[in-house]
């Protein structure tokens, strides 16, 4: 019997099966089955979105539907939305063959995962004790946008080695890995953490490294000649980096305080990208030896200022702190690219297909030992007393906690995120190394066949074809014993 | 005589005549000069837009200028208007040959279909009586962009076998019955129609439908060599789809009520896009023998969840009701792409290009009916006595009315647009068939070169031709009577 | 000693040095530390993006957060974003190897730009006397983002022929000489300009033609080969053009007054922008043979109803007025493609890849003046006493200034524009002479590979290659002596 369980396990290493046509669907169907139960017992609308909003407005002397959170939050929802599928998707469209699968696999798992983050979100942060009931409205959304991004940060960790089965289980338990950190981090330990330096950034890079760790493959190297790109998918890549590049301000300042809050984590993010583009490109033409420019480096490490603005964009870094984060962040994230992914793959076993290490593990650490220094140094000078109390939520239990205090948590918040991006990635690797969720073998990696019906590059064929035809008679005018035939 | 007409119309339908240098030119100007004279006559700024909104801001008690319009629609505007331009315009681009145009002609009876649009339901809608004058404000772009939405959807049926002079009538017609059938469905059945599953999707889907099934070509499969995509363009199609798809909570609250019409609107929209997407990967992977996804559901059946919902997504239909809705509509739409459409073009004679059954015509009938039922069911306690006034506009003559009633009503006006869409079809595609509007030939459909001019991919031609004279000379070497030249 | 300065001279004219491994990173790094040390001195938030924003509301009455101007600027800021970046940069990929240059040093120099352009703009029009600082809010980062406009317009007329280190010296010249022009434009004419047709386009325009006539190659024909698209190439560059169509409602009302002004602006920009989609289709039908639409016309000329009402978006011009700018300016701009572009280039010795005359320019100038005209012929009777003094600002040193004399301000502003842009493009063109900036060799222009590190397209080869050992295989079972090898 335990000989037949090893030659089972055999059989699944040795000749991997890609099979997903009863895996996939039976997920999928299973997960949205079980959304709609769940979502049926506790999800409601909260009241600005029920239609009780016209009492609601009444009894609160709300005087204008303007006043509505919708009307705050909805344009950042928006760019938030655009960064997650677009934004993501696109990014990692880089491969030459892998396209369909970037896109279509983020699409696929952010849209699960939003709907899972509502709910493990819900639970933790807005479950009424007397109903039992969830209430939803636009800063939900925002935050199920930004509970996925977690998992699709580590998606680029795993890119081209994971079957879509495997993607949905890392967002199942991404999605409630960060839902348990963000209520550690946001709520016991009471960190700010706006544009997620620590809970989405840090977690989610160091998630994704980790399960790439535990899913190392020695024979990778049978797959190189498809990890790569070719000109066309850098430019479509390229889109995806600029979406997240323009939109980061938003991501930001989507839920960060009304007024003043969201209006400087806008400017601050918006300072500090660009900031990073000027010392990317600087890095890049220098480790060259024609001073070349590499697109993964603009593609990637030009995006670093908005990770690294994560935890401070709302607090009053100034601009030219802004300014100086993203120089700094520009330049070690680019260094990271040239020497620290060649060197985790080659030492420490662990390959990082987009090099979310320097893009979202190490900045977003940064970004929220960054956020916990200016939180540190807030003072009633610059802040105003008022100030102070509403960009660090000094109410309540924590009325009495000081700046420096708020400092000493915001710290331990970064290091609560990497525990679980690491503790947690482990366990999640170690059940999907399990032979049974549909995984590409080694000399298949980073190929859309493998999962999707892909068009043939028929273009050139028919006038190659005819000219062939053509040839051929031509050749056999000349010689009857030889002729050549080809196809491209 | 007569026989001199029969020779006439052997002559054009023996051999197509596609040049339109001199048609498509005049239809151009001719319909800008008449928008221009009738905008002349017509067109005003409403009294947000007009520089007297300060006193009237006065006059009606309002203390800021965030009350004006312009605030609550215009994020909601600008994402409806990615979706008619790169949205629908990049969801065309599938095709390997049929880019330019599917874009280029999409942006071309856009432009112009919004314009015709102000003044069609400007006349049905917004005619001062007094003055004889329309008034236009960020309300009127945004039905000006839906109202184009319903032969954007046409054109979807009609990709690759008409002629964009054809698509101009396409417009004029559709949008000038688009404006009766909304008249008659929201003003006279006073249905409510936010996103428009009935006045957009359902007409749009089957006018588009009856159009081609008028045109029906016999011999279309001599361009089966063109009718399929290559990797870039179905990658081009995604950025298509994935706008539409994060856009489309904008399009289904974009002109409901301020306030909690807007933000439930959003809320029901985004989660029945989710929904579908798990249920459209399902069935997609289950239809392969392999598991492989086919790019065509991912492009188009996830987006069903919207249409369906652009009835309902304004009423109380719950976050669990968004869910249920998405997940059916996603499993029937991608049903739809298996064995509908296939079954359609072999047995009624129906060319349906993109599929437009599948994702507009079925799923806009199915979110009509849905609105029924969902109108139907609404009670007070559900609403609050004065959300079910606001969300049904139960004032004025329709005071009286009762939510089930209001439920006839809907289900009416979704019959209403179904018939409309076939009758105006049927008709549009007998005047499209004169065979004087520079439609291709059955074997050049599908094709760029017909109607532009397409850059020559000259890439890889200089260095194999190089190549292949230095081959030719090897060859001569050796054998002085044999040679291979070829090219790709 | 000179002879020595010839001989160093001749051997960098002779053999194009385009390495820019030091040039390139010093010059990023010592302009990004500049912004850091100006920032530090100047930069600080302004009131509603300050900590005290809470007091500032209760000092100056404000009742609620939503009156923060982030909220009536901050969803047409991230709208001129996307034009800015996606919009500008994917707009000039349109050459088949000149796509990661296009896009990318877009970025950079856009990202340079904008941080000197709040320093540039602040000190004129922000800095606080006593204090000695410059405050910025959602309102800078917008005009930041259009004064980077202005040299990126100009890398318009320069695409390809120049090194990104040229490219960082044309927007730091431009962009203080558009803070100069602006300054006496908008603030000692008092003119009004909001969608910057004067300040931005003609001058823009005017700049980069001015520097490109400077910089004249004679035999820049060597690189005729690059100087052309290829499909997807087109494809890539629609996307640019139509998130500019999209976005320039947004472009034109993003400053202007709060409530009409914005209203109203977004209308008129909506209404000229698809006025002239239908004249250039007809235009661009109509000049060729077979009736053929040209891409080049479809990217560019429909964009020109923007450029045209970028001063006069804001005025009474009536919605009819609009479809009549957008018609003529349609009509112009593809004739300029068809005969001007070309005529420049023989005749004037002006190489403008993209051409911006025809874009920007001219439609610029056009704009201009369109906009002197509205003004004076404006009245109390269609603008209402407080709507004329709000529109043209008649307020202060300026309450006595009539229409017609703000109409003839108007027009000079024009001029002033257009002089800026030739005198000062041509001392830029004359510094960018200087042999030390590393631009490219005649017959190595509109080439990525001299900047940037490009994929090889290796896609095709490996199973052309298998397949040619197979067909070796069968030629030498035909003939011994023959052989075919081909590569493509």
């Amino acid at each position: 019997m335990g000989n037949c369980v090893d030659c089972l396990r055999n059989f699944f290493c040795g000749t991997k099966n890609t099979n997903v046509r009863f895996s996939l669907p039976a997920v999928c169907i299973l997960l949205q089955t079980a959304m709609i139960v769940l979502f049926g017992i506790f999800i409601r609308y909260d009241e600005e979105s029920d239609s009780h909003w016209a009492k609601h407005k009444k009894d609160n002397n709300i005087t204008s539907d303007i006043e509505n959170d919708f009307y705050f939050r909805y344009p950042s929802f928006q760019d938030v939305h655009v960064m997650i599928f677009v934004g993501f998707g696109f990014l990692m469209t880089f491969l030459k063959k892998y396209s369909f699968s970037a896109v279509g696999f983020n699409f696929l798992i952010a849209a699960f995962g939003l709907q899972w983050a509502l709910l493990m979100q819900g639970w933790f942060h807005h479950l009424d004790p007397v109903t039992g009931e969830i209430t939803i409205g636009i800063e939900s959304l925002i935050n199920a946008d930004f509970c996925c991004a977690g998992s699709l940060i580590a998606f680029g960790a795993l890119l081209g080695k994971v079957s879509p089965v495997q993607l949905l289980l890392v967002t199942l338990f991404g999605v409630t890995l960060f839902a348990v950190e963000e209520y550690i981090i946001l709520t016991l330990l009471h960190c700010r953490d706006a544009g997620g330096s620590m809970v989405i950034h840090c977690f989610g890079g160091y998630y994704g490294l980790a399960i790439s760790w535990v899913l190392y493959r020695p024979h990778l190297h049978e797959s190189k000649r498809l990890n790569g790109s070719v000109y066309h998918s850098d430019m479509f890549a390229m889109i995806g980096t600029l979406f997240l590049w323009m939109f980061w301000p938003s991501f930001n300042s989507a839920i960060t305080d009304h007024g003043d809050g969201q209006h400087r984590a806008a400017i601050n993010t918006y300072l500090a990208l660009a900031s990073s583009v000027l010392t990317t490109v600087a890095i890049s033409s220098l480790s060259d030896k024609r001073g070349n420019l590499d697109m993964v480096h603009i593609q990637n490490a030009t995006l670093v200022g908005g990770v690294a603005m994560g935890t401070a964009a709302e607090f009053m870094i100034t601009p030219y702190g802004s300014l100086i984060v993203g120089f700094c962040c520009g330049i070690i994230s680019t260094f990271g690219y040239l020497f620290v992914t060649p060197f985790l793959e080659k030492y420490l076993k662990l390959q990082d297909t987009c090099g979310v290490h320097n893009l979202h593990a190490v900045p977003g650490m940064l970004g929220g030992f960054i956020g916990a220094i200016v939180a540190a140094v807030a003072s009633e000078a610059v802040y105003s007393k008022e100030g102070l109390i509403s960009t660090f939520d000094f109410v309540g239990e924590f009325a009495d906690r000081t700046p420096a205090t708020q400092g000493g948590f915001q710290a331990a918040g970064t290091c609560v995120s990497i525990a679980f991006g690491i503790v947690g990635g482990v366990c999640v690797g170690l059940v999907l190394r399990l032979p049974i969720w549909g995984d590409p073998a080694d000399d298949n990696c980073f190929d859309d066949e493998v999962y999707w019906e892909v068009p043939e590059e028929e273009e050139s064929i028919p006038p190659v074809l005819e000219y062939n035809n053509h040839m051929m008679h031509k050749h056999q005018d000349i010689s009857e014993s030889n002729f050549s035939v080809e196809q491209s």
